[in-house]
């Protein structure tokens, strides 16, 4: 039998490392957004919390495996907040290997990340998205990235927003190369766009894919910082912004909006598609989608 | 100049008629679903009627251009139903006229065409789906289509309305030629197929592309007893359903069944990515959508 795991070193050493780093940051988001809905006592409805399922992945033999654990909470802020961690292992097919660094001759792999939706109740609270991941074959690397989606972009407020989260990604950023910053908020501009309607999903962050500086150990170290800064900006964002009145009029706004965020998941983000094509856990890549919408 | 339209004969000759069969087609439709509106006195809410919005397709000289006219209706039976027609011409991009019939040689077309979707207020009325166009470039040729989705796929209503409609497509068919049904009911049921959630989207019913049996004007008449068989039927079963009371589960139900409309919309439909791809209307093409959905 083969091995399990493919030969990169050092990647293949700090598997362990980043699983449980993933797993811990989802542990500290999810109590950090349970203590927000704690906070949050003018409402009627109870404080939510996060209901965790596992799933495995389909397998045919022990070189193939692994699986995940889905965190979501409907609660009185956040109306519906997922964290996935996962952590998978496998061979791409033939048609994917050709396509991923490092898996054209040998299509073995080991991946492990955490990717994080948020849907708010107030239309004055920014959705947002964040995940970070890891990437092992022949080569290894990191992607991963976060932004913010507010109701209306050009608002006092989501600009307001919008400087926080990105002075805390660039700090993270500069931290370890002053270069990323800007190349990784213009990816993230490029990235999330919606051709059709010739606009932007939301208001920006930072998006990188294929990282390896060649220090694996320095990139798992930045992609710590990019989830501890998503970590501590955040919940303050939520924070500050879930105690402002809206009207109906806002709310509706909200669920028209929200229905671009669907085209995007549907019509172009990689990870969606590709996660429905190689056979991904349904529940887990939809997971994303908004809990309620409209296109009137 | 060139001809601003290709040589295709006999189908050039009959691009009025079509055009025009196709304008009164939604005529008859929109009065027919106003009818309905008014006949559902039970509700609070006035009766809907249809608003039309016309839009012209983009053009940079006289050899391309045309445009539609969308019908929209947000009633008390119909929570929201469009009818779009339109008429357009032009020059394909080489990229497109390498797969489409005729137009590897000569990239010019015209191209009419009725479509129409309908979410109903109530989980007991069946979603219905209908279009028919037809196409010319060097060659000529008639596609389309019509189906239902119902919220239970296996309730004996549904099994009811989906078998009264199949019959009455199945006799459109029979007057043209036995082959067609069998083949144009599996060709539906292979279409609107899910594979990420390995379901139907609904309850099926025919859809046929690249029809020219060699008879244009039979093609023609036979897409417009396809149109006659959708306009006797959906509206009897649309007045038969909507008494029926439901509750707050059905309709809770009803905005989860739609996100798998919009899923196949979104990620499967030809004719959504082709239109998005290809510079549409995007308020048009994306029409199809669900008023309000749910992704619990």
């Amino acid at each position: 039998m083969p091995q399990s795991t493919p030969a990169s070193e050092p990647h293949a050493s700090l598997k362990e490392t980043a699983r449980i780093w993933f797993e811990s940051l989802r542990d500290a988001l999810c109590t950090s957004f349970e203590a927000i809905e704690d906070a949050q006592e003018s409402s009627d409805r109870p404080a939510g919390r996060f209901e965790r399922t596992a799933w495995q992945r389909p397998t045919e033999d022990a070189s193939s495996g692994g699986g995940g654990v889905m965190s979501i909470m409907r609660g009185r802020v956040f109306e519906k907040v997922g964290v996935n961690v996962s952590t998978v292992f496998g061979h791409f097919t033939p048609e994917f290997a050709a396509r991923i660094p490092g898996a054209a001759e040998d299509p073995r792999f080991w991946a492990s990340g955490i990717s994080l939706v948020a849907h708010m109740h107030s239309p004055r609270v920014p959705a947002a998205h964040f995940n970070t991941r890891m990437l092992v074959t022949r080569q290894g690397w990191f992607g991963g990235g976060g932004d913010l989606t507010p109701l209306q972009l050009d608002s006092a407020e989501a600009i307001e927003d919008a400087a926080e989260l990105h002075a805390a990604f660039q700090a993270a950023c500069d931290r370890h190369d002053p270069a990323y910053y800007p190349r990784f908020k213009a990816w993230c501009d490029r990235y999330f766009f919606l051709p059709h309607r010739n606009e932007a999903r939301g208001a920006g962050g930072i998006f990188f894919d294929n990282l390896a500086s060649g220090d694996a150990a320095a990139d798992l170290s930045f992609i710590q910082d990019v989830g501890r800064a998503f970590l501590e900006t955040y919940p303050r964002i939520v924070r500050r912004r879930m105690g402002e009145p809206w009207t109906g009029a806002d709310r509706d706004a909200l669920l028209v909006k929200r229905g671009r965020y669907v085209e995007f998941n549907l019509l172009h983000d990689r990870g969606t598609l590709f996660g429905l094509r190689t056979g991904g856990n349904v529940e887990a890549i939809l997971m994303s989608l908004p809990p309620m919408v409209k296109w009137p």
